[in-house]
């Protein structure tokens, strides 16, 4: 930190920054003193004009143009995969670095996929653009990687009770909308979401493949799993789902390694890994839970035993629970801007 | 039918007719046109003479004693796994054929246990105790009932989304009055449920295994699908979680079967369930939800799909979801006693 400091400080843009990651993001970047010559605020031009505090002063946000990006070092994007598509490209011609939140490039060969308790190492040689992963993604998989160097993950089946957030500011809305009127009697119609939210679960509200019959949100998270471990030949199935739920995911995991392992090793693994909470008290029977991730910056992480299903040794069930806005989104993204 | 109504109808009762089971077991068996010749309803001294509706006039709740349950024929049990223990051989050794609704007597070697659709031939020969499965083991196997008998399952791992239902009257009323409070930004201390539950998953409240790390719920779900299935080798895990959700139970399936199927094979098997409603709408994103399933007879399946961790072509995932009051439970237990 001291040698980046040393350095001139950047002047860092938040791009999509009245959104709920947006907001987020600027408020990484003020509690972890990111150093920066200069913070600009980029949105819409619906969303352009207002005001958003920072370091304890009123920033104004600016409306997103290809001229306002010039003299940008840092942007850290969260506007969504057509403004991604459509800026990104601009503002590394204009000579920033880009870290996109969208899934824009992330399978791009070229396009470093970045959680930076993993894979570090391939920020080297990026050419403008990182991605930062889909959110299920790195909650999932943050608290394996020790566990995946030791002993190889093999095959993993994702099972996730995904949070309002992801989907973005007015669906956190709707579901506390949609949960009052719910409660007073009163009906309400969907606006953001495609299915009722109060007290109800619903499957991953993005398309899904025809052929396949996995969503989008399935997809990404098995593709950018193998990916961001490098391990193309990892056998992965994801089942994305949306519960009632504000601001934090959980997730089920059951994996197979490719040796047997006990609980009390992965134990050990899993909760020495960076960023990473033990929270596995079967006594006071005690778990991950969304309540008591969100907010939080570390990935809880436990509930870790043998999938009985297995009887080879090799397989382990675990739950994990972390904030989509946080370590899902824009801390990952401010982590990944830390390291360059 | 016709048969049934031509010999004496039975007196049939109700112990624990004020909980959330009792009153769906009350409303079954009026909406079913259950045969009686009279209904008898019975709870603790607390909830002893307040009145239910049946067939248009007030029942009276008597209190539950060994005396009182002298000439009922066909008693329903619904009062928890003491109550069982206690009373439910005293009905026996008073007569009376008993359909209980706890997990006092399921595991007893010359106990049936019963999902109609699947076992009925395990009733004959009872000694007077027929037991009513665990709510989700029967949500989530009378779907794969005809898969398995086509195509052996050998493996099942099973992630489930429970809502408060199955934790009594009480923890729905806690759902919503703990989510009213959290709009309001008001505190609630949980009484019922050991962790808040507004926009919170957490998981099944039941005591946990020192040893092996599952919870009762789960031990359960395994124990008992093996028992219903009469397959005493099949390899299952269960991961059991409360969500949000008043009263149906939605469950995610990873299954393996002895031999490769196809998507659209497992699709006609499923769909041709007894008891069981496809739901499978890949283009309108459309999938079995609570809030379709509460109020419903059927359990409603959907999302299958190969599960692409197993590049064998043979395993599947799939979504189902089921009331947990209905076929969970008290349908499932008038279904048993019309099966008498």
């Amino acid at each position: 930190m001291a040698e980046s400091s040393s350095r001139a400080a950047p002047v860092a843009a938040v791009v999509g920054a009245t959104g709920a990651v947006g907001r987020e993001l600027i408020a990484c970047l003020e509690r972890r003193n990111f150093p920066l010559r200069q913070l600009r605020l980029f949105a819409s031009a619906r969303s352009a004009g207002t005001t958003l505090p920072f370091r304890g002063e009123p920033l104004r946000v600016e409306e997103l143009t290809a001229q306002g990006l010039r003299g940008v070092d840092v942007a850290l994007f969260s506007a969504g995969g057509a403004t991604s598509r459509r800026f990104v490209p601009l503002a590394v011609r204009a000579g920033a670095t880009v870290i996109d939140n969208s899934s824009a490039f992330r399978m791009e060969p070229d396009v470093p996929l970045v959680v930076p308790e993993i894979n570090p190492e391939a920020l080297r040689g990026h050419r403008g653009i990182i991605a930062n992963p889909n959110c299920c993604a790195i909650i999932a998989i943050t608290p394996l990687w020790p566990l995946h160097r030791a002993n190889r993950i093999t095959r993993l089946q994702i099972t996730t009770y995904q949070a309002a957030s992801g989907a973005g500011a007015a669906a956190m809305e709707e579901l506390r909308a949609s949960t009052r009127a719910f409660l007073d009697g009163e009906s309400y119609a969907p606006r953001v979401l495609p299915h009722p939210y109060a007290f109800n679960v619903f499957s991953h509200n993005t398309s899904v493949d025809a052929d396949s019959g996995y969503n989008e949100e399935e997809t990404k998270v098995m593709q950018e799993i193998r990916k961001i471990f490098a391990d193309p030949g990892m056998r992965i199935s994801a089942t994305c789902v949306r519960v009632p739920v504000l601001r934090a995911h959980a997730i089920a995991l059951n994996l197979e390694c490719a040796a047997p392992l006990s609980v009390a090793a992965a134990r050990d693994l899993i909760g020495g890994a960076p960023g990473v909470r033990l929270v596995d008290d079967r006594e006071r029977n005690y778990f991950p839970m969304p309540r008591d991730a969100s907010g939080q910056d570390e990935i809880l992480a436990g509930r870790i035993r043998q999938d009985l299903s297995d009887p080879s040794g090799r397989s382990l069930a675990l739950f994990v629970a972390g904030d989509q806005l946080l370590k899902g989104a824009a801390l990952n993204a401010v982590q990944i801007a830390e390291r360059l």
